[in-house]
């Protein structure tokens, strides 16, 4: 079945500085999606939602269409209504998959699934970032060689203020000796969610194949197995006999 | 060091309910209260905080000077201020220990902390909960039996809508044959968080000598080991040349 | 891709245990072999072994041709060879799946790969089982009810002295009262480990539908992603210069 | 209550290698022993035991004495006899804490804690190390700055297969670029389980006073809370009418 992904990404930068649009013309949006279409094809839908579209590019009909949400944001994190978050935090407890990239630690969306600040370490430096597999079995992993480098990055180094994460599948060294937990599986209610550190809109990081590799595992990996549950889990009563009923033709 | 403890409970149940206030004459703040003091003696300095104290008991002096939160709620959930849960969770950030009960689960600070809906099953049944230890080596668990049992409780079951645990201490299961993982540790920032489901309004639970020596225990696995930060630990730069300058002092 | 799946049982109450061959007449390796194939068809090819088979059942050409081991053990655990537990956690490490069922929990292979004794508690009492979902989205819970019962089958409860899980999927109650963490998936090197708890030889558990779509589910789940490795992961040193070659190739 | 702590090394290198004997004239366990010792002063107990000592230095009436374990081999690990090995990791089950150091890893002690190989690159080259804290609030940071530097180390670096820990305290990086998980907690049995990687023979890393605080800590740490049992978990029969009968008592 078609995953159905949307990336989101408030395409500040690319529309207000030209050193930055010449590196990403389409937009980082549009350097992800032709990363991920060209790996997955087929396998995936994709759209593109951005802030300065109405309803900042999430109305109703698109965000509840949406199996992967690929979030990209950084200097316009503030201006992101509070509604919106809560609307794509809900759909996220339903089963939508999310994977926030880079500085996305600091959006609301990231923070509000995470409950903590999500600060971290960081130089603006051109520093070499080296992203190491500490989990190869991972689907996420799957075809990424245990060693890759962005020649250029921003580095974002520990200690990263998140939870423990549920699975730790990369590590990264930066040229000034920093280090990340760089590639972060967390779940949170039915949904699946995956920070990915590498990506900056400085360097031409989302033109790296390993970097787009690990974006396509992301989405097959955080894809609802049996689609998003139209209403939340919510708490409910079980009154006496309860029991009986609910296991009603689950005996053999 | 004297560990700083406030109990907070909504106090709604024990002020409006004849026969609540029959079972817990000084409310359940000071039920827990009096147990802890028993045991924990002069290594703690207990202080009791309600909803309907001024600024519900937590005013800027008195949050600041705790080193331990315990919190009761459950009709009031939604009276509690947004602004003060921020400050809860700011202190949390940076330190301060905080223990949830019970019904605390749909709390605002508790959601706050964990990102999900924190939901459950739940009966209001006279079930008898048994409280199974599965980490008998862990500080909350000691001298607690590997299982006892509550005559009279309120059901608490799964699925329990929760981000997998860092550490799994109790699981709780009911006459009714329902399951809960009951005793749930989480660090959040410089933090640590206690959830501990057993206790409700209607029965004398927190008079079980059990949950008593869990509280306390609990208290003093939550205290921060160095005191709580003055300030919550933010983004920061490290500019080139940070690293020698940072590790000045440090080699050997 | 198909599955290669081998179904190893010690083999020994069916061929010696009239009332047990009754309920197992294929064996409890034919009971589960039957529900597997039913449920996954051409994705799996099935083969079976045996303790008395020439070899133990698991020549050399046979282990190093399964992707998946499913494990079912009991009286007969101290007749398993040793260098034989040896050849099987070896090629778990290299990335083939190992399913451990019920009393297979003291079976050599499966303490070898825990590092723990694998004690519980145990009651062969004719109890219910209730087996409750409390990871929804895992693929190995999905098409399981959220709760099951299983009318009649041996009690195992907690302490059971394993490892904290990297993922917990199904927790199991009994009208005893204990409670079991009955469903747990692990990684070792390259291999994926599940252990289920249900399924006694007095009981036919392996018939149950629930039972069947569990452990077809973790058949999937254990599968290697991309074959298991012909050497294992060895220490290996990375000489002065290494870094750069290792990277040749993988910058952008 | 004093913590008798044991600091098991196998004391090859030193007495065999002039250029090591002149970093370590005290061995490697001398070194270690100073360290604690000057930290921790009265709290702590400790004798030494090396590989050429009656027993290997580890007779009954050592192991069933000590309440930590500190472990360090290398070259000498296969001389190791198994039944010590079964010895050690029995009374682990029971409560006693061990930490291994370094090339420890391979040890037949550690390997059969974590069920896995316990590979990992390596380097003899001259590294520098930067440990990272990552876990703030553990206890086995307490007093350890964010980063600290050792200038000449062994590189060890991912892939480390070893099982996910329970804990992650520290990264450490070097300079080549590599990147290890080095500071790992594990529960197994009532026991408490250390890794920490910093460490090599060829160079003074065991006088550095981080390194130092950090094995302190990790012995406070891994202290049983209430003793070692005398005897190790077994599975029990709980047969019918054992629940009445073992939580008479512990009702409330």
């Amino acid at each position: 079945m078609t995953i159905r992904v949307t990336i989101w990404n408030e395409n500040v930068h690319e529309t207000t500085e030209p050193e930055i649009a010449e590196i990403y013309p389409d937009g980082i949006h549009g350097a992800i999606g032709e990363g991920i279409r060209g790996m997955l094809g087929d396998a995936i839908d994709v759209r593109f939602a951005t802030l300065d579209a109405p309803d900042n590019g999430l109305p109703e009909e698109v965000l509840e269409t949406t199996d992967v949400l690929i979030w990209w944001s950084h200097i316009a994190q503030e201006r992101v209504p509070d509604d919106l978050v809560e609307r794509i935090h809900d759909r996220v407890l339903r089963g939508m998959g999310i994977i926030a990239l880079h500085s996305a630690t600091k959006s609301k969306i990231f923070r509000r699934l995470m409950g903590t600040s999500c600060c971290v370490r960081w130089r603006h430096g051109h520093d070499r970032e080296l992203v190491w597999t500490i989990k190869p079995d991972h689907p996420i992993a799957a075809g990424v060689p245990e060693v890759f480098a962005i020649p250029q990055q921003e580095m974002f180094g520990e200690f990263f203020d998140v939870p423990d994460p549920d699975e730790l599948v990369f590590l990264s060294t930066f040229s000034g000796g920093e280090v990340l937990r760089s590639g972060l599986c967390y779940r949170r209610g039915y949904g699946r969610v995956f920070f990915f550190s590498p990506g900056d809109q400085s360097y031409p990081v989302y033109f790296n194949e390993h970097v787009r590799r690990v974006i396509a595992n992301a989405v097959e990996w955080a894809a609802p197995r049996s689609g998003v549950r139209p209403t939340p889990y919510l708490s409910r009563n079980s009154p006496e006999g309860w029991l009986d009923a609910e296991l009603e033709g689950t005996r053999a």
